[in-house]
């Protein structure tokens, strides 16, 4: 074989996910895309926000000499430094110019902090259900991940954690409002989290960091806020990305940012910005940066995603499927009537609907359903739903 | 210690090279930035063709819904297809559309490369001097380098890349027109390369692949063409970057192609679609992806580097410099007149001259200067040059 061995495995092991995603595009082949109910893809189909595409046409215009050439790995100091000013905001910490990185993404970014931060072995910690690439970012820099599942309601298990904690772990990885459960977690049970990391680290005279990905706080339901991540430890990283709440997910953009007080900070931002560099990435996409530099304040209409929800939680209610109400991001993650979820997805598959088993996501027995497609796509597939169900029972 | 040693080590070893850099910065705020002669950076300052301002804001003016979403991990297929069918050209072979993946740049393309191919320890010949991000990139993904220097003329020595190969040899990385000295490899020399390649694969019941990292290939002068990489054996990859022809450094826009007759192709381009998202780049930045489909024959302006060359080596020959003539790419190799680059570039230092030492790129004793600056600038550069030496002789 000529492939590395540990790619070959990778591909072989994910190709049962990747056959039914096959199986969708012939399906929308044959029957055409608008006869196919896909709540396969975190695709955002909501169009950026107007002023988007304003700031981009009047970059564009304005065209100065060196608006594309290299820039320092970590951005550009103005973008950055909105992007400061923005968070400052949102995390209630005084987060400076400094402390910010701009990424390709927030999937770029997840490779540049696992890559700065972990010797060979070292543990990470992720709450399952799980999106699945955690473990990619976590394997491809030497690391281990280390699973411990969430409660009924996908909230985390802070005694699950603390039992998982060792001399090895060198952070924990969150993601709130949650991708596949659409859950967040309160700014108590951060708390408590941001607590017991800091308690451990100095039982263990090591450093735990607590690392949230959070590129859906701002598509969140109800009224709610999501919690500030840097009020809950000195040891916090953000990392984020413009590509659900600008809608940019192809452009790549996104950042790290770093509690202003961590200790040893300036040694990580070094290590960042060298990873940065060396992972290939270089610097996140120039004009992008510019372009989002001017949009700290936008974001797409969450109510839109809150108006699908309504819907969506309608035909799973009708077709007798049990779920937590999601409270941000743009996904369901229903309980499956039979144990099999993949035999579910069959199912459905059969009513031209499209999901992903939630194993893909570590945790079987329930589907994945991404709410990035019409109000009256959702409402049509009611009666698909009601019969694969009806299928699944009588089996 | 909290970042990863690996990172740590990394960040003081290149520190001399930033410290450098750093005095350089504070000279340019001390004294003006324009009386200060910075050949240190290859960071194009020619602009973009102009054609890349207007099909930009016709991108940005017809944009149409979903033009800033996920695609496929490889890119568009679209554009796949146009850089497919210049590649045809450029290489001599029947390229297609799915022997192409869209990138982060090349240095995204060769992170891609290496995490699908190597295994723990396997080998990478690279050739000094070498471009010094070639090693992390190796590193990143578990492999060894082997460095093999060239000859007086940069030129690459066969016997000894013959004595560097064993068993475990996954690739040898090549960069012609090359980064640091502008030389170019004959087609006859890469036809001999590749039939040793072939041959010590097959007496090893192995595969060694020839990858090609050429960003330069349109910037050629002396009325010159770049050879064809895939002429040379099947085993042979070509990464390149819209960064240098098209001066779009920033944006991050690259590809791979493999030869269309490579053996097991399907494996590695499995392999490699699945390494461009686990890493994190996702997919190359899809607004640019658009941009350099219809730009296939673009290229800035060659002869305005070409010039600046003449300019140079005029400088260099009057300060009594050595230096091979550069075929291609904006680069300077020249010797130094003392054997401690370092101390020369101090010297010119003092004269307001920046260039970095060549230990940077593997071969101490030389210093390489860019010419990414206005001919003028490189002129008005000859006295300090002068002095330098004479200086530098008389210690």
């Amino acid at each position: 074989m000529t492939v590395a061995k540990k790619m070959q495995e990778f591909a072989d092991n994910s190709s049962w996910i990747r056959k039914m995603f096959e199986r969708g595009a012939g399906m929308k082949a044959e029957f055409g895309a608008e006869n196919v109910f896909d709540f396969s893809l975190g695709n955002p189909d909501v169009a950026p926000p107007k002023k988007f595409f304003e700031v981009l046409a009047d970059l564009v215009e304005g065209d100065t000499p060196g608006m594309h050439a290299y820039m320092p790995n970590g951005g550009y100091h103005y973008v950055r430094e909105a992007v400061a000013t923005q968070l400052s905001k949102e995390q209630g910490a005084e987060i400076g110019m400094g402390d910010v990185l701009m990424t390709c993404g927030a999937a770029g970014a997840l490779n540049v902090v696992m890559k700065s931060l972990l010797n060979p072995d070292d543990e990470v910690i992720i709450l399952s259900p799980f999106f699945v690439e955690y473990h990619f970012y976590v394997d491809n820099h030497g690391g281990a991940v280390k699973i411990v599942p969430t409660d009924d309601e996908f909230q985390f298990d802070l005694a699950a954690i603390e039992e998982a904690l060792t001399e090895k772990t060198k952070a924990i990885l969150i993601n709130s409002p949650n991708n596949p459960t659409g859950q967040m977690y309160s700014a108590e049970s951060l708390a408590a989290l941001g607590a017991l990391l800091d308690s451990t680290g100095e039982k263990f005279c090591t450093t735990i960091y607590l690392i949230s990905d959070e590129p859906y706080r701002k598509i969140v339901f109800d009224g709610a806020k999501a919690p500030s991540i840097m009020a809950t430890t000195t040891n916090s990283i953000v990392v984020s990305s413009y590509s659900k709440d600008l809608s940019l997910p192809g452009e790549r953009i996104g950042y790290i940012a770093v509690h202003p007080e961590m200790h040893e900070k300036d040694l990580l931002l070094n290590a960042m910005t060298l990873a940065n560099r060396i992972l290939g990435f270089v610097n996140a996409p120039a004009l992008m940066q510019r372009a989002v530099a001017e949009l700290q304040e936008e974001s797409v209409d969450a109510s839109i995603y809150e108006q699908r929800r309504e819907v969506f939680c309608k035909v799973l209610d009708e077709a007798g499927l049990e779920y937590v109400l999601p409270k941000g991001a743009f996904y369901l993650f229903p309980k499956t009537p039979i144990a099999d979820d993949v035999e579910f997805c069959r199912l459905l598959q059969e009513e031209k609907i499209l999901a992903v088993p939630g194993r893909g996501f570590g945790t079987p027995g329930h589907i994945r359903l991404a709410f990035c497609v019409d109000a009256e796509v959702i409402a049509k597939s009611a009666d698909g739903f009601k019969r694969a169900v009806a299928k699944a029972k009588g089996k």
